[in-house]
């Protein structure tokens, strides 16, 4: 992180500019600017304003569209399918979650599947939308024109990460649950590997399938690998959970990787369930309530300095964030500071402190 | 393996009469003796006719209700709650799933929970009678009152192994996926320590939370505890699974940990998604079926003989089991000999060979 901090509405308001600047509807605008500065604020900062400058650029360069609507490939009570038509990823699946959500607290539960929807940023994002209405949320995504992960045993790059994230309410904060199907991401590997640095661990296999912590291995020729969540220990758990993710995304929205798409994109599956239409809200709050205080509880380990739920250290984060300020991962802002200035927009200035 | 082999279908009219005896209902024991040695076939030796001698003695405890029906919750189009009033549980939850197809080819999907119910067995087992059909299966289940892995970072035991398996129809055989959220389960822990063995790496903890491969730790006093899927270097997210699991089936359930449950027993969640009401059946096979193929054309990684599906292994040993005959985890067959002496039950003979 670098030392300065910004307020979070102003960068909110910043990159609401840049992306009016590139054609974006105002909605889409309003929603993609807020939902990435979401991301920063829960402490995703690979996949927060860190995809702003690439997502200003595909819309430039006509591979994003930043203008219309999803157009309706199927529509069942409480199955909707959208061909995303490579529309903004992050306004597409908000906006899945509003629809998957009025039909759950009709039907109990409710599945939107979009193909073709461009780059959606970071799943744990859209999840507070549902549980602060009181409704579990999966959203799961992948994407069918990249591949960095091998099927367990293998050693050629076959399919993505595939994020799952859940949001599960409770009697205080929300359980917040964001993790992929693969040991480390994309976003980790490219990052550290264009910071000449190692992973913290052997999570890659090189070409020719042995073990390393190289993030190089990921853009090299031949390409490396991402082990599947177990590792070689056991990822055949992993890659089962991988498999599952590109059958919810590409296989119900029925486009994918057999299609060979070649432009950057997503393939998202946004579920809600809606607890009261099952043994009621009150007794599932009851129940995770009881579970999130007994992980709290428990007894760490040598080492750890007590047991933390899934997304609390997020927001923690955001609530410090909101009150000192926003930092930012070194690089972002004097990207968009260049982008800002070809469209004479004025950057939001630091914190003084 | 012994070397001794059966008939599956002599094995399961074995079953059935053991059931019968028991005072099941007929319908009841014909589906559970079927999915016991559905279970073996397709190799869960731990959650095949291994369950059966424990069923009989519950039945006859009366721990385990060998008659009568689940009691409707809350019934809403796509969300059906049970009580499952320790019926048994492989009879609730093939039920569960008949109920879940029929309401997804009408809506797009559908999902049952079950409080209440008995054991369940082998999740892998009820998946066939979906994929079949065409149909994706989704199919997750605890235990609310044993408590055997401890929450990342902790080492008090809190929730159980909490397996989820899903059932994805390609073009050729389903892919057939079934783990947990631990890196172990509570059924093989236990064989290895009745065997004096070890587990082949340190997936537990022992109650001071260091590692161990010992599974004696796990009934110890104090007891340690299993590992969550990705162990001690990624095990947040076993952990975000195995809370996901929890939610899904005593959350939505309305019952669990929090009544503080002592006996045997389960919550089960069954979801069915048709591929028909989202972008299409011959687009999903088209997905998965090339996936399928990709997988298993996978270069293998040094010392791998070759790239298999989950459920691969499952669908052959069946197979040659159903040719050949079906062999018995060693002391299963002759705990039931016993059983069905004390009801003349004649027990079937090994296949001559």
């Amino acid at each position: 992180m670098s030392d300065q901090r910004w307020h979070a509405g102003e960068l909110v308001d910043f990159a609401e500019a840049l992306l009016r600047a590139a054609l974006f509807d105002a909605e889409k605008a309003t929603i993609t600017a807020r939902l990435l500065v979401e991301a920063d604020l829960l402490g995703h900062t690979t996949h927060g304003l860190q995809l702003l400058a690439p997502y200003l650029a595909a819309a430039e360069a006509g591979t994003l569209r930043t203008t219309g609507e999803p157009t309706v490939v199927a529509d069942r009570p409480a199955a909707l399918t959208w061909d995303g038509d490579r529309l903004p990823g992050v306004w597409l699946t908000d906006k899945a979650m509003g629809e998957a959500m009025a039909r759950a607290e009709e039907l109990g539960t409710a599945i939107v599947a979009i193909r073709r929807s461009h780059h959606i940023a970071c799943l744990a994002a859209f999840l507070t939308r549902a549980t602060d209405a009181g409704l579990m949320a999966v959203i799961t995504s992948s994407d069918p024109a990249v591949a960095s992960v091998a099927p367990y045993g293998g050693r050629r790059p076959l399919y993505t990460p595939n994020p799952i994230a859940i949001g599960i309410p409770t009697d205080a904060d929300p359980i917040l649950i964001d993790i992929s199907a693969s040991i480390t991401t994309n976003g980790l590997s490219g990052r550290l590997a264009a910071e000449d640095k190692r992973l913290p661990h052997p999570w890659l296999l090189d070409a020719d399938g042995n073990p390393t912590d190289d993030p190089r291995v990921i853009t090299a020729d031949p390409p490396g690998s991402i082990l599947p969540v177990g590792g070689l220990d056991h990822g055949h758990k992993g890659y089962g959970l991988g498999l599952m993710i590109e059958a919810l995304t590409q296989g119900l929205g029925g486009y994918g990787r057999a299609d060979a798409p070649t432009e950057w994109g997503a393939s998202v599956t946004v579920q809600v369930i809606d607890p009261a239409c099952f043994g009621g809200t009150d007794a599932f709050i009851r129940q995770t309530g009881w579970l999130a205080d007994a992980c709290r509880d428990n007894p760490p380990r040598p080492g750890v300095e007590r047991v933390r739920l899934p997304g609390e250290n997020g927001l923690q984060k955001k609530r410090t964030a909101l009150q000192d300020g926003l930092g930012l991962y070194p690089g972002i802002m004097p990207k968009l500071e260049e982008m800002a200035q070809k469209h004479g927009i004025e950057p939001p200035l630091p914190i003084q402190r």
